[in-house]
């Protein structure tokens, strides 16, 4: 299945943080989606799921945290991006969306990364 | 970015049952990618980026719950498969791992639907 960015993060970051908690992110949407985003505002919290665009290669079993001292666990029971599909998951707190920006805090994806959908936190779902 | 399938949805289901919570599902991985699910046992939940491979139009406003009673939400406010990606991303129960074959409850998932993608439940990572 081939996917198209729905939209770019914009947050300058180039390297991992001290803290992603902290970053904010503007996802600049494709003004041809800002219809989407109807009442997205409605809610405190959303999930994103983005591209890790820097990332090539795979590996089936890693340490947690880049640490050897943890033993190996495979990817699927891991959230490193050396999984075979290059999708990132993160519920992130949403600040503003304004026309076709959606402004977050604490998304762990660096600056130009392809945004390819955006959910609902289901607890906040009242309809 | 072009995603390829890491495992296939084994259910039955052709049709929406009456309640998904209820229905199991075997996820049968690419044998390649088994090594991947290595410590994935030790999570009760984990998350199911799946594919809505029936579904081809998007619609960016859309009624929840099909209910023209409900006012229309943008399509990123709810959780409708009409989305430009066709990405489904689902919380289940994991029931078990063995092999290639992880069997999950309550993916609302038809038969035959593509799996890219799982990822444990964050709240039960203790490493």
């Amino acid at each position: 299945m081939r996917l198209k960015p729905i939209a770019v993060v914009r947050n300058g970051i180039r390297e991992t943080p001290k803290d992603w908690d902290k970053v904010r992110s503007r996802l600049v949407f494709e003004k041809k989606y800002s219809e989407g985003l109807s009442k997205l505002g409605h809610f405190k919290h959303i999930w994103v799921i983005f591209g890790f665009h820097k990332m090539r290669h795979t590996v089936l079993k890693i340490h947690p945290r880049h640490d050897p001292e943890i033993p190996l666990v495979g990817v699927f029971a891991s959230r490193s991006p050396t999984r075979p599909n290059k999708l990132g998951l993160t519920l992130v707190e949403l600040v503003s969306v304004k026309g076709n920006i959606v402004s977050v805090k604490g998304l762990d994806a660096f600056d130009g990364s392809p945004v390819f959908d955006i959910k609902p936190y289901e607890d906040e779902i009242d309809y």
